[in-house]
């Protein structure tokens, strides 16, 4: 632990959000103090952290000021303008690098970095114009999807393709954005695999979570997923091996379409991740501390799993069921401190315990 | 959950140490704000808590801006003075309630009641003079010790006799301070009780922890403590007689002696308890959701533990083993962010799980 932060060091985190909020928790645990920085007044981590910077992205000053009081900057989101990377970087270190932030920001960047790497991932093509979109469509057939390629999330910025004849329609609504087209990939399940990567170079991950979706956003994750114990070693082993090409230190999310022909990469996120909240209460390292050592040069925890858990997201209104869920026997509620119910919004999650 | 607090909420802490600390955090998990009232600069619960009062328990004025802020009052520790108490109780609630107070900071009002209730505890005797010190020595034996009955905690003012020579030497070390005189008590082991009771009046304890000190201070709580079945249900079933007879409203700690007599009753704690860190890495529900739950009217866990869990405090310099202890596999590090390493002093605590 040469490098290892200790008791009065901050670490500054860029996003307020709930997984910043969880960050904070985690960081206090371990005896540090966390300092967010987002634009928004009163951001759910604001609650927990020992500071909060309220201020844009282009504010520079509060920027560098907020770079100056920390020791180390970490993210809960990867979309943080370019500008605001620069003013910091040379402040402060960085953690996650730059590099994994500049891949995943941009989903044509991404998937070509990707198959690079020799992995697979769905059939995409760039998108400039409504004739490359044609074009694209001929290669790749429908149904596919027409992305933005950057700045999407949660199903955001995504249009579905069933027919040729829908393309223009299609590519009018990207509203001049680069876009991306994407195929289908016909899989079996959908699971993730949540990967750490100390300071140090040591990798470990998490077992992975099968994830249900709906509407484009997260339901459940549950562990263990359906997998063969070649899959499972396959899915950790592609995790790992996309960390280390990026010289990554944190928290790494990679989500895995499970085929008959093998395991497709359909996103990377460079942080904590919805597919890891499980780890809370089935892990003695979770997701979240688990990125304050990286990102803090401590030891990695090694992500042994000690009960099986199906982590159930808490999305607008459902937050109504929490007179039943409190009532409910091996059920850890997680909530983000949000007043305002809004539909689609994350507003908690639980984690159930499955005994055997 | 009709009296429940919700996601606007504001519980407010008396107290600012390592136990106010993880009763925040607690409070964030289930989306409620705290605010932490305490006469030190910078305490600990002050990194995760979303409002700090830095004033003295004698600042009237303070303590009623205090008391008008948040939804609810609890606390990390019995000594509060009384007139504190009532500037905040005609303006918010306070849970657990004042006669857990009144019982538990004075020694010789608790072993009075709790002999009341029909509970044994080690024998005592009222000390007003040398006189009367001299006279229970004769009744009572030696070795005995001699305590304040207000304001001790981690073996601090306490003088052991071994011969009743000792007597005067010993009353002068009270320095005038009301005094006990307790008996030692033959014990297999010391076990505690980490019981709750909701606002409906609803009873659930975790699994009795068997605790080792050392010069007055806790060192490892081990769970399962080793008890026959009949002497885990005596033990959980004596717990909440008292909490019930106190008509009490959070978490209390129940120490006790096993003898081969039966349980004998060491002291009660209006409070999370050291006794009950295990909690966080072995339940679901930990001690400190479990207080917040029940002094913010939410249902209780259930307290069922699903793994075997040794907890080792970490004191003054042990906290230099942290390089090592933070490679070692199941266990989880509880650090309470103090800068300054004291002799004595709890600096954090460990949790291992320990696998069958």
């Amino acid at each position: 632990m040469t490098d290892a932060l200790g008791p009065d060091a901050v670490i500054g985190i860029l996003g307020g959000g709930q997984l910043g909020r969880m960050l904070s928790v985690a960081a206090a645990r371990l005896g540090l103090r966390t300092h967010v920085f987002d634009p928004g007044a009163n951001p759910p981590a604001g609650d927990v952290a020992h500071a909060v910077t309220t201020a844009s992205y282009n504010d520079d000053a509060a920027l560098a000021a907020f770079a100056d009081s920390v020791d180390v900057i970490t993210y809960e989101f990867e979309n943080i303008p370019t500008s605001a990377l620069d003013v910091i970087e040379s402040r402060c270190p960085i953690r996650p690098g730059r590099e994994a932030l500049r891949i995943s920001q941009d989903r044509l960047i991404e998937k070509t970095w990707l198959t690079g790497l020799g992995l697979t991932t769905a059939p995409f093509a760039d998108i400039t114009d409504a004739a490359s979109l044609r074009a694209a469509l001929t290669q790749i057939g429908t149904p596919a999807i027409l992305k933005t390629r950057r700045f999407g999330y949660d199903g955001k910025g995504q249009v579905r393709i069933d027919d040729a004849g829908q393309a223009d329609d299609a590519f009018a609504q990207m509203a001049g954005a680069p876009a991306i087209l994407e195929g289908f990939v016909s899989f079996d399940r959908e699971v993730s695999v949540i990967v750490a990567r100390g300071l140090d170079g040591s990798v470990a991950a998490f077992d992975p979570g099968e994830n249900v979706h709906a509407q484009g956003i997260l339901r459940t994750t549950t562990v263990p997923a359906r997998l063969s114990a070649a899959q499972r070693t396959d899915a950790v082993l592609l995790a790992g091996r996309i960390a280390r090409a990026l010289d990554y230190v944190g928290v790494l999310g990679v989500e895995l379409f499970v085929t008959a022909q093998g395991l497709v990469v359909n996103e990377i996120a460079p942080r904590v991740h919805n597919s890891g909240h499980w780890t809370q209460n089935g892990c003695v390292i979770d997701q979240f501390e688990q990125h304050i050592r990286a990102v803090a040069g401590w030891p990695l925890g090694d992500g042994r799993r000690h009960a099986d858990v199906v982590m159930e997201n808490l999305i607008g209104d459902d937050v109504a069921r929490l007179p039943d869920l409190a009532r409910q026997s091996d059920t850890a509620i997680h909530l983000y401190g949000k007043a305002e119910v809004k539909a689609g919004r994350k507003m908690g999650h639980v984690n159930r315990i499955i005994r055997s």
